[in-house]
């Protein structure tokens, strides 16, 4: 298992592109905030879709890492996104991830991706992650 | 209806971000290149999933414009895709989409993605767009 | 809005097929089971992929007409499910639906899949139905 | 290898509520066509999804025994199904599965679905199966 400080560091090492900051991590779950600025929106005043499947994508990770530890290669094999209601462009994205199975192979999840502070989701994701063999 | 050149224009002024080049649209069809450099990497020596899921959107986007003409507010509201081999660091994304439907307010398409030049797609997507009401 | 009696006499007479028993329904979701015979074992000792399928739809469309009303022609538009665990032989399938969206002509909502009893999920699904417009 | 005999006796003793029958095997690819009456409809003089569904995942599991033999305990890990256009209620459903990838344990493979005789597909899936390790 992999701390919420851990992660953190192995991201900014690893990724040094990512732009979510984990939140919370543990208990087959996660939470990561993107921050919304003008790389962030589209036309029409809201975030672009990429953005929300990132955070889906990242969310997913982090909620696996805080289960198998730092395990860099664990990849995404699978996400599907529905897109709910238009996000504030002024929110930061959160995305908040439960996972649904962690196998010894394969990771499921499902997370809810909201503007922060508002109650309904913007997103909801299902994805899936190949955790390479014998790293649990 | 637009063209290569109108898609093209309108990308760069609405989506300033956008780093996809249009390389064909028409026919219900067509196919964006997503170059590759150290924002799209990720540990492994692989292209991010985000990376992948963008230029997913990207390309439906285009073969949607390409059969209605320019509709900003055109918006993704599902994709699902799967990932299916490791990218080429060093080669750019490519992506083909097809339209399997386009109603008059639902457009769903198909994209393989590619390493540019290599045989096999490295992933599939379906994706969802809603038109708005009334402009076509 | 429409009460568990009042679907459960629709589906008895539209879907005379229909083999899943509405549970409950209501506030945005709804729970049916199915009961699990011969026709619905495969291989293995385990029940098929599409009464599972089966299952994920029927609550959707359950939790929906619950909130909308007796609409025959609401339409399923899309489906995801992910299969978790292998579901048991001889326990019915229960389908437990939260509605995540609910607009004018769309609805999304997800599905969590069990063996009756038995805590773990055995898989779960996303789905979006199509409510004809005016019918809201 | 299996050929389309040795499927469609494998099928027959193994799954005897199966409707589907097989077509055309090989090539990373199948055909299978379901028939369409009493069980397969509903409400609007239409085919119900999970009759969709359910040609998608044998379609798929068709063109996996056709690369791998027969190995009974492959299953479905994912199924994702977009509703494109109203199926003829007095047609059968064609599905024709083509595979994206086929790894060691995983196979991954889209299903473009048609009422029989008609161009325009009225479904397309993406589905995923697990195979045995050591199986092939």
């Amino acid at each position: 298992m992999a701390t919420k400080e851990e992660i953190t560091e192995f991201l900014a090492s690893a990724f040094p592109q990512n732009k979510s900051i984990v939140e919370q991590v543990g208990n087959a779950s996660a939470t990561v905030i993107h921050p919304v600025g003008f790389d962030e929106l589209r036309p029409g005043g809201t975030v672009s879709g990429p953005v929300m499947m990132t955070v889906a994508d990242v969310a997913l990770y982090v909620a696996i890492l805080g289960e198998i530890g730092i395990v860099p290669l664990t990849v995404t094999t699978s996400l599907n996104i529905n897109f709910l209601r238009k996000p504030s462009a002024d929110r930061s994205i959160v995305g908040v991830c439960k996972l649904l199975k962690l196998g010894r192979t394969l990771a499921i999840g499902e997370v809810s991706i909201y503007s922060q502070g508002v109650a309904e989701p913007v997103a909801h994701a299902v994805g899936t992650y190949a955790i390479p063999p014998g790293s649990r």
